[in-house]
């Protein structure tokens, strides 16, 4: 066979052992919560049926899923014009199973085809890779890990401030001391659009709004006159937009606004139940702000929103979610109220590097290396090594092939705190050499004393 | 949108939370094992290269490859004559990309990636899934997952000897308790088709041979006459497949017939000195037996092979694998020696379920429920909520709009071990009733005893 050059797909990533340790440390971190506040893992497959996933995302969404072509003799099989075959109509013919690309629609067919099985509320969570044919950048990448926690069956704002709790938790126990978690209400929005009197035009606000960080108020403004508000709707929506103050003195000002429209006053008495939970929460670390040009783009929300935000490192954000009324209508099962919240692995991967506050010695797999000199040192050299990875001490041996100083040498790369060394002298009065990599310290014990050594300088 | 039906592509599989705390407990306890011995974790993408996996696995192989349609216009790109397009010559134009077939190639591709960030002899270990667009049938997946352990730039024997006590750990760690691992080697296959005097029919030979499970000696015979072999070849090879006796009766009985082959006897020292070094580890559960008729399909190997059976179950192979010598050629890195062997983590789920060893409340995650009357006394449980996690106990609140018998049914459905039961009573004597749901004795407690009583009863 040719040799062919050894590389990645773009926007694709190997991991190593030390990043492979980070990551390791940001799920094991955020699984531990989920399970605390007693939510459950599933995993779904990373193949859908295409139709499953097609017009879930929107018609960009719709490009980006990464089709799989159909096994076999797939084009002597389709009904085929050839003068007018194109992508768009070949797709469907040659293409029925695609790449998950995201976990909520999985999640929202999951419940539907195993509604039987399960308990209402149903508390799970999911930590599985998710792709999307983007355009590879910084920090975006084409395969990448959602990790997503939802509850459907239950209506109860304390399912909302349960996520801000565990937000708050899981990103302190990550080790961020500095975030915000954002909140609104989409019934909020509403509430604006119905004031204007464009109801219909509530998806152009959110999507407008939403924009408001990346192109500014101006750029907002321009927007909203395009899709068809006013000047009077300006000077309607400026003020909500430019709201400043406490969360309560935010929430007050927007009912005297919204005083007329039962479903804004709906979505600021929905904010401030919640709030109302969350002050009976010790939230440890998050600054919790009422932010009315919070929009989240997902058609699906209904309800409160949330986004969260590093205060420390510019980033965009490093979670979200909300509430949403009707998921599992796209599969036939109506009136399922749900809510949950995302977090942006890799984004916390990114700034937990940038912090540089990821613990020590995740990478740390090895915690002794025993270097023999010979045939005869290795052997006599294999029960220790059995008697160390007893104690559920990390241990590996060098074969005695390998030169004494390769052997040291891989030692020092692998960053392996303790070395066993095993020569003829050692041999001879059946003892161990034990060297402290770190402080450089060697000394001679019997293997009795060598464990008890290690064990407490681990 | 219009409704789609909720399913999943054949060949895939939901795991819900009860089979993925099963699934954990078999993953847990591989990464343990593997850690311990000095193994580190790498992953590598879900999406390779088309031209990457492309010829690696046989022709048969290159037809079970997922392949990845190319996104955007695709079709308008690609040069064609619109009368010659078949699925054949349409495929490598419209597809790039593939998702990975196994874990082997992709880590070859990695070691000569990233040659220069590694220290040799590496030793890694990789859990993912890979994807195959076989026929779905019992106990076999489109999506299933591999966990491999590999070892490359060592050609000690002592390697070999590791993933033996490995492999004994490892499933005696997950409650099997008889288990044969077979060994062979692929010089001894060598050596007889030297013998015999058609070196070249080595993979005839190996191949046929590997099927002597499921077509029998019969079969293993019309085989290889088929391929060119005659009445006197299989006079030499019968007795050589039907080779009975221990490991040492089988190696002294091969050294007789295989004398004058050079590679053959080096195949059979081979086995020797991996056989001692096994003697020197202990081994807790597995059976050793040297099996010639062992060949495995794959064609790098090189050495020692390795295969693992369940004498409890019946059931395929649970593990294989064994030593390459130039598995890195094909990326253009050559003289690079490495063995490893790989767990069947679905078919060993299937053993531990079939013998129903799974160790019990792998899937208790939740280990208290707090079930509320009313909202006064949702309000007032908030704190012992908190104290309960704060101890690291998976504790649930139901909230107050859900019936209260609704509220017991979940702790039943989800079996929790603890339900603590929140009325006007306990409202006014600021406590708390404990229900132990397996005994159903239930007591009045204040917090601080409750938390108590729980930790000790857990």
């Amino acid at each position: 066979m040719a040799n062919v050059k050894a590389s990645t797909p773009k926007g694709t990533r190997d991991f190593n052992p030390l990043v492979m340790g980070r990551r390791n440390f940001i799920f094991d971190t955020l699984k531990k919560v989920f399970k605390k506040y007693g939510y459950q893992e599933i995993q779904t497959p990373s193949l859908e049926n295409l139709e499953t996933l097609t017009g879930k995302y929107g018609d960009e969404g719709d490009q980006l899923i990464f089709k799989i072509l159909n096994s076999g003799d797939y084009f002597s099989k389709i009904n085929k014009d050839l003068s007018n075959l194109n992508s768009a109509s070949l797709t469907p013919k040659i293409s029925e199973k695609a790449l998950r690309y995201d976990l909520t629609v999985p999640f929202a067919r999951y419940v539907v085809m195993h509604q039987n099985e399960i308990t209402l509320p149903f508390k799970r969570f999911q930590i599985q890779p998710v792709w999307r044919a983007d355009r590879p950048q910084k920090g975006r990448y084409r395969e990448f890990f959602q990790c997503d926690v939802d509850v459907v069956g239950s209506d109860s704002l304390l399912n909302e401030a349960e996520f801000v709790a565990i937000y708050d938790e899981a990103l302190s126990a990550l080790g961020l001391k500095n975030f915000t978690i954002k909140i609104n209400n989409r019934k909020i929005l509403a509430g604006i659009a119905e004031l204007i009197g464009k109801p219909e035009l509530i998806v152009d606000l959110t999507v407008a709004i939403d924009k408001l960080d990346k192109i500014g108020l101006s750029g907002v403004i321009a927007e909203l006159k395009n899709k068809g508000f006013n000047d009077g709707d300006i000077n309607l929506i400026e003020p909500i937009i430019l709201l400043k103050g406490s969360n309560d003195e935010k929430l007050s000002l927007l009912s005297e606004v919204l005083k007329n429209t039962e479903i804004g006053l709906l979505g600021i008495k929905e904010i401030r139940t919640l709030l109302t939970y969350v002050g009976n929460f010790n939230i440890e670390t998050a600054h919790i702000e009422v932010d009315i040009t919070l929009a989240r783009g997902l058609n699906y929300y209904t309800g409160c929103i949330f986004e969260v935000k590093s205060n420390e490192v510019e980033m965009g954000s490093i979670g979200g979610g909300g509430r949403y009324d009707d998921l599992t209508r796209m599969f036939g099962l109506k009136g399922l109220t749900g809510v949950g919240i995302s977090f942006g692995a890799d984004r916390i991967y990114d700034v937990l590097d940038e912090l540089n506050v990821f613990p020590a010695n995740l990478n740390q797999s090895t915690q002794v290396l025993i270097c023999v000199f010979g045939e005869e040192e290795e052997k006599y050299s294999l029960k220790l090594l059995q008697q160390l990875r007893a104690e559920n001490i990390s241990t590996e041996i060098m074969p005695f092939n390998i030169k004494i100083k390769k052997q040291m040498q891989y030692a020092n790369d692998k960053n392996i705190p303790f070395t066993i060394i095993v020569g003829s002298t050692e041999l001879e009065s059946q003892a161990f050499t034990l060297k402290n990599m770190h402080t450089g310290e060697q000394n001679l014990f019997n293997a009795e004393a060598l464990i008890k050594e290690i064990k407490e300088n681990m």
